[in-house]
């Protein structure tokens, strides 16, 4: 088969004919239809730091993917040959206090797809029938490999109630966006982004963001008196951090008003000093970190919203042959995309 | 002034010049810009057994309302004169342990506007400041004097998160049907509805219920077959009974897949036999009881609501001059309405 | 090995040999050290209408119990030979909608241990590895047999925070009284429990209970006073029906405060009655069905409990040899017991 | 009446004659019968940048108390002469969102007893009716005037319930010592305490603490290996941020397990870098700041927790004759101290 392969400890992939992956007992074959890329992918294609002390090549990445059932292992019984699946790319142990009670998002030894075992940027790829999640086949491949960003805007923007509740968002970047479209269809009162690219934050405009705030064009200052003043001076009720800037890390703590929420998405590189006492202590918040989705409920969640309309179409900006990858990883590092999708 | 007074222990209501109100310190007058009829003051109107016991004539009924404040008290602060106010019906105590933890809704000591006090079928009503909520003006008043039962709605569809959720309405009275578009607006997945009325399954469809099912059509069996066709054979995560019909009382328990959770609101008269270990016990379930409205978090939440895009106005099929109320007691009578509004 | 069979469709049970159990690949074999009677068995036992429909003997019976390890299947790794384990007596389908939300105690086509499966009213039992709880070393066998129906008490208690809180259980059978000692443990601010047995209240006297009342001695409108006087007069904040008996479930629902919640763990035969709107609509309160035990939360919890010095000695009245499951028997049907435990 | 003034601006206190207070309306007049001494209390004693910035002399200072109640303004309804109280000390507005929806601790306009309106280091202070709370007479005096900051205690702990949880308090001023004592009183499984003073960590150990680290004995290493030695490996449930110690700051984020929570109460001077993925984010903890005592939820749960056995004797070390105040003042400030109480 076709596949991306990071063969060598250095920056770049390679496009190369590899062989077809053979399903363990318990496993699926999928047949990629679509596979998107997400920043992660990003750092192990610049082979920064980060990807150089966790990535062992030769490696396939990619870990957002959605396709056919082409072959099951013996002992699979979740799925069959056919069925339309995407794939939750967090592999849990299955052991662990947070695994045996619900909370296997935050598995204490959870593998990754495309990182710890071959991935999706391939015509095959072999899977654990437990990570399959059947798809709804009304959904097409470019929305369907999506839902594993998807599954973390859910969860950062519904780990409380949003209905009738005012909202920021820092960071439009496809996850961001994601969550902004999650809150419109939630039936947020007052949907408020943040972002340096006009072309983004156009983005949240079409799914719905009622203000767009460019962190570029206005200081801290004028953000936090606009924020106030479509608040109706209030704040907001929860604040969504989904940029991993410093400068947005700070908004999310001041738009918040006392007793709301804020939710931590976005990752930061490096320490972020913090005025605890008044940007949370004082002002009685609840903080909450956002990883990886639940398992698997946030799923569930995530088909209901599909059926409550949840439109992701203005944020899959680019859909490209797999062999363009590299215009794909330009296209995230300009900015001036939402999420882009690679088609096998 | 004019107003609908209940003037003597019997049947009707009188069209009746009376004495304007006086404002004690804390209170405000409000000139009632529109006021809505609900099933109690039908029950006052027919002078059934409960009004009898309930009921001290002369009384001036009526509990839903907005209108424009024309007078305040020496110690008002929170309103002015020309505020755009709506109304809390219940006049909670302060001083029981529901009012001092924030659960006022379920105040010991209550009393009723429009019951307990003269109420709002009149061209001027007097109001503690505390029960009167500003409201957005660009709401036109045949809808803002319905947020009080508005607001019975959001806490039975909202006191659990609805977001991406199935739903089973069971009463499409206006309660039922304000219910269903908050759930709309919430983004659930899918919404059904029962009812006995084409009439008012017809107003559920307006509101944006995706499948309705009339009771006296099907048949309990074909009910429970019908959302469970609807709901992937899961049955419905919420259900909430709006009609106090001991039939649609089953039919929640039966719908409500295990783990999930019912709304009580409607009111039945008489006991209703339960299997409590099939219908609640086994299918480890919760079962909120619904009354009133939190005092003020659910007003907010309605405001907030409304920016979200909630749309109640093909549910208020009625405004008539308030000298037309027995038409209006008609309607209401006859199930060929929702919400009926009186403009005095 | 000696195991207690019902051979065939009547009542009673047999202490036969029986051939040892072999285990499957991810199963292990436990050597039982005690087991405990449970109501379920007395049931078969009697060989009532409900245990006709539901077993099919050949069976061994038992679901309550603990022992050692000492045989493990191929594909096991959760637990090794020599480990000292508990054992949850659900096994659950791991497929659907409620086993994937982490909901799996109340799993759609969940089997129970000793009725779907030969049970432990024996020497040996084979049983998946993953319904087996490490138990630690330091609880006797007698107590350790108990975690079962000792979780369905930590449910029905704790599905909200106790912590200074009055509380009312009716039903001082084993489970209520395991949930009096939950109550205690978690720091309840008082705890009232009734039942009609003298020895059962003086039991609930030993696990700490404050105020008991008896059922038979003292008319509803009494229980009522003595609730009201014990709480100040506000109504106990949690009330856990634990009996399934018409008089204490009405109890329950008048002795809750308004905005307070109650739990439904007891069985009542046949339908009961309920005036909704006076028990459970205007009250606001919060109504939990309880079955089973959340997996494996309800377990990592009870280890927490015991940790914190929850002791349950007073409520294993009685440890018998398995041969004498007779004296047993009578035992619970007597009343004049708390659990029972057989020893192999 | 002999009152304990900060009369000109600059450090000390001055032990005066002053004049008795004059109710309002709506106050009532307490004859103080003990009243500690709070932090807060230290820094206006010293006369630090924020007390020059927020306290105008003259005022009585002091704002934990309890007493009795002499004399009531006209408007009283909720005491009455003669009333054993204690007293919320923070006066909230009443009017904002935050005091309409339940959450007036963190209401947007509160003032504080003993900062913006005079306190009770004094024999007498008025209050409005609506801080007071009437306690249980058998809590004496030295006990109920800290009702107060054990309500942040209270606040603290039992955000989420800890019944059978494993808990880090690091911290052991009165604060963290009530907060060790509460979670003592709610079923904690282990509790670990940390502080840098032996003397603070004996009492720790009197009030029921497991285990106690002393950080300047134990480096960060050792103390982060202790705590997984006290919980199988698996870090806290639980911690709780008690001392604003930036060296405990980051040792609450290490300890907590994944999908554990953490507790911000202490106040750090400046601020504080962290390290967000790695301390919050993937851990995906939930992080509540805490400030002030929800009204009055905490205060009925405190009543609670005294009947539940709750035993905070150990921490009020000294109580001395309000003219001893400066020996109070250095205690705090040696560490040699629990709580600190003054008879006026």
């Amino acid at each position: 088969m076709q596949a991306l392969v990071k063969t060598t400890a250095g920056p770049g992939l390679t496009l190369a004919e590899w062989a077809d992956p053979t399903p363990g007992p318990h496993d699926a074959v999928v047949k990629v239809a679509a596979t998107s890329l997400c920043g992660t992918d990003v750092h192990i294609y610049q082979w920064d730091e980060w990807a150089q002390r966790r990535v062992q090549p030769p490696r396939i990445i990619g870990h957002e993917l959605c396709g056919h059932v082409v072959e099951v292992g013996r002992d699979v019984s979740l799925v069959k040959v056919g069925d339309y699946v995407a794939a939750e790319s967090h592999l849990t142990c299955g052991a662990c206090f947070q695994c045996r009670t619900g909370q296997a998002h935050v598995c204490k030894h959870y593998k990754i797809l495309g990182i710890d075992r071959d991935g999706s940027y391939a015509q095959y790829v072999a899977l654990p029938e437990s990570v399959l999640w059947r798809t709804d086949p009304a959904i097409p491949p470019e929305l369907a490999c999506a839902q594993e960003p998807l599954g973390n805007a859910v969860d950062a923007a519904l780990i409380e109630d949003l209905t009738g509740q005012t909202v920021l968002i820092t960071g439009c970047g496809p996850t961001g966006l994601f969550a902004a479209a999650v809150a419109r269809t939630a039936g947020a009162a007052t949907i408020i982004a943040s972002d340096i690219s006009d072309y983004r934050l156009g983005l949240a405009k079409q799914v719905g963001v009622d203000r767009v705030l460019n962190a570029k064009v206005d200081s801290p200052e004028q953000i936090a008196a606009k924020i106030l003043d479509s608040t109706a001076g209030e704040g907001v009720d929860a604040a969504l951090e989904m940029s991993g800037n410093p400068a947005a890390l700070h908004q999310v703590f001041q738009a918040v008003k006392n007793g709301g929420r804020v939710t931590l998405f976005g990752i930061p590189t490096g320490a972020v000093p913090f005025d605890l006492p008044n940007e949370i202590i004082f002002k009685g918040i609840r903080v909450y970190g956002i990883t990886g989705r639940r398992l698997f409920s946030t799923w569930y969640r995530l088909a209901g919203l599909f059926k409550a309309g949840l439109d992701i179409r203005p944020i899959i900006t680019h859909s490209l042959p797999m062999k363009e990858f590299a215009v794909g990883f330009d296209l995230i590092q300009s900015g001036r995309c939402g999420k882009v999708v690679l088609i096998p």
